[in-house]
């Protein structure tokens, strides 16, 4: 039956910083490649082989995926890589340590920001130190300014249909090495999670979430695979 | 214009201690992936950046392409493996080093096996140390047994003319991570070279090669990008 493995990149240096990241290319610390580097020894330690593979444009969720197929013995599986996979973009918060975005906008308003499902940030101004409009990875795609969790599940769950969906019901097993809220959103389909609750559920880092689906590819069991 | 971008994998472990290799999977030495790196840092430094990539289903064409782009600020961009990218299989050949195989063979029939264009080494024998048949990466594929330069070219080219023709064609600035022999074919097809001499056409590791191309992929140019 067809299985879904999904994995959230190793720790990045702003996550280490606490910093808004967002769809900012932030490379991985040496603790998250050592995290990756794990996930990939846990999968084949457990037998759960993927065969197929996505991740997002940026190099924190790649490098993840490379470095986790690698561990796994599976560097050799065809991998996709597209923008709709990337993180919840945070808008003008791009860039801002926690402390900076409390003294501009206030505990609450962030708290708002960060926990409520429809409510995007403030948007990020073009031309600023962020400003991802020259980036040719992005050549051809409208860039988000900002994005709520909504947002985010808006263009996820319409790829995960159109590209990850048909592979999962020829029988693959595939890895989705992506982002907290990118993954969220699959979480959220699969799992029937409301709106008010989604917002509340982390992710761990590195922590390959294993989903068992049936012909319908619907969830019959989700699992963190170190718990197997 | 489309252009075109070869390289060789870096040094690996079995190139470190002169042994036949072929379709065996074996990885980058420390150095390898040191000459992976500075091929990607050369691409950046030079402008020549690449928009698409292709490499073989094996450890140390994909490991050479992933730390090149990584340098080159292009992890991002749409990747494919292809068994037909592999390197040469050497049948028999397989696994023994330089002294084993002349011991064996004789230094005559071993020059004859490595410098002809049509006469492969023998076969592989089935069952043996070397056996890929139980490799899930091969699953599907008729694995030779053994195959001269020419037999290699016989399924590199076809996929070139498949796969990597159109990106070209199309005007993206394709990367190509492979092997000594996968990558005798590309340079034998687009410089017209005779069966003859590519045998004796040397492919340094870790040395881009760039073929600039008219509208029609005939090579108007080729240059090693380090002497640029």
């Amino acid at each position: 039956m067809p299985r879904l493995i999904l994995v959230r990149h190793g720790q990045s240096q702003w996550n280490l910083e606490n910093r808004f990241t967002g769809w900012w290319d932030v490379d991985l610390t040496a603790q998250g490649e050592a995290e990756a580097r794990a996930a990939g020894a846990l999968l084949a330690a457990k037998g759960v082989l993927p065969t197929v593979a996505f991740t997002s444009l940026q190099t924190r969720a790649i490098k993840t995926l490379h470095l986790a197929l690698e561990a796994a013995g599976r560097l050799w599986i065809p991998e996709t890589k597209d923008w709709r996979l990337n993180e919840r973009h945070y808008g003008g918060l791009t860039g801002l340590d926690k402390a900076e975005t409390a003294a501009q906008h206030g505990d609450e308003q962030v708290k708002i920001w960060r926990r409520s499902f429809d409510i995007p940030p403030p948007v990020l101004e073009p031309g600023g130190a962020f400003d991802l409009a020259a980036d040719p990875r992005y050549a051809g795609i409208a860039i988000p300014s900002t994005e709520s969790l909504k947002d985010t599940i808006a263009r996820v769950l319409p790829y995960y249909e159109s590209a990850i969906a048909p592979q999962l019901a020829a029988g693959e097993t595939v890895v989705v090495a992506a982002h907290g809220n990118s993954l969220r959103a699959l979480v959220k389909h699969l799992s029937g999670i409301s709106d008010a609750d989604i917002t509340g559920l982390e992710i761990p880092t590195g922590q390959p979430i294993v989903y068992e689906l049936d012909a319908a590819l619907n969830a019959t069991e989700r699992y963190y695979l170190s718990e197997r």
